[in-house]
């Protein structure tokens, strides 16, 4: 696996990758050539081949892409073949439907800790795990050894939340509030920037009118 | 304005730039270089010289970008000018989510009806407004000339909302569901995969306890 040199766009491309190889074999398909899979995610053969080719790619000259073979490759990567251990702060709606998605979603992300500081919603469960204080929050991501913080405050409490989950250990964090925050070099940061996603709908709304 | 040449990437990053001189314009500073930028957002500061050529760019050497005027420039090529009228189908704990954050979200894009098939919760409100039964979705959308169409139902019925908000005259769909839907050319799309995104984080993770 030549996983050191691929780079960011890859890395943003293999999980689109992921769920079109996960639908073939679902479908029974055994392989796939990279002119069929650009028919149906929309990325050039091109392109496809020289994504694929990062890491060995599996393909062969008139024989086409395994899909299985390819999918078990790009979960490795991704770090899909492992369990993780999240924690989630806020307790909101949008904590809620995170907890709903993570809850049903077989991947091995499982949500075990959820926190607020609200009094009215502690102590009260979301899918049978019950909301803690928020002040209990550092202790229990010690203790179970969480890997991925999500955050799910709003912008002025966000960076206390993500200083407070580094401290504890985590290894990840998945911020869902409004606004950039800082992490240690040690911990990875993935950000979900709804309204930057809107705007470059809003854009693509009006660019798509002028033709 | 030379937006007809500009990238998606570029495009991507246009969000970025407008949030983090909106925060400069509130505390004040009129004025930043590429390289203050650049300590500021992340990006290089031959990066962003780039980046803000492709629009003109305001920027004058030895002076530096007008914060507001970047500002105001970027607004206006992203289309955040101007209102748009939204609608969204699906009012689990996202579609509740996604609402209230509009709702606060003073930048033009209103929720005005909302549409689920769920009886037992078709007649309750969300910030005031009423859920409506999706039956209505066609007629309210094309009487009220919605922009924007949200989707938050489940995968199995994502094409399905989509098809009838594309019929019924949308410009634009914001879509949630886990899944790839398709459109007609005279329509945007946004998708918001958080399973992507998890995916991403999980790759970084790893790459990260290599190194």
């Amino acid at each position: 696996m030549k996983s050191d040199k691929i780079s960011n766009a890859v890395i943003k491309r293999l999980p689109r990758y992921r769920r079109y190889l996960h639908e073939l074999d679902k479908k029974n398909v055994e392989k796939i050539s990279s002119k069929e899979f650009s028919a149906l995610i929309g990325y050039t053969a091109s392109q496809i081949r020289q994504d694929l080719n990062n890491f060995g790619g599996f393909g062969q000259q008139g024989y086409g892409y395994s899909v299985k073979g390819l999918y078990n490759e790009i979960s490795a990567i991704l770090g899909l073949d492992q369990e993780y251990k999240l924690v989630l702060v806020g307790a909101g709606n949008l904590g809620q439907a995170i907890v709903n998605y993570t809850y049903y979603y077989k991947e091995g992300f499982k949500v075990s800790g959820i926190f607020d500081i609200n009094p009215d919603i502690v102590g009260k469960k979301i899918n049978d795990i019950e909301i803690k204080n928020y002040s209990e929050l550092v202790e229990y991501v010690e203790k179970e050894k969480s890997d991925i913080g999500i955050i799910c405050v709003g912008m002025k409490s966000a960076q206390e939340v993500a200083d407070k989950l580094s401290f504890a250990g985590v290894k990840g964090i998945w911020n869902f509030a409004p606004v950039d925050i800082e992490v240690p070099n040690r911990v990875s940061l993935e950000n979900v920037h709804l309204s930057d996603s809107l705007h470059s709908l809003a854009y693509h709304m009006n660019s798509n009118k002028d033709k």
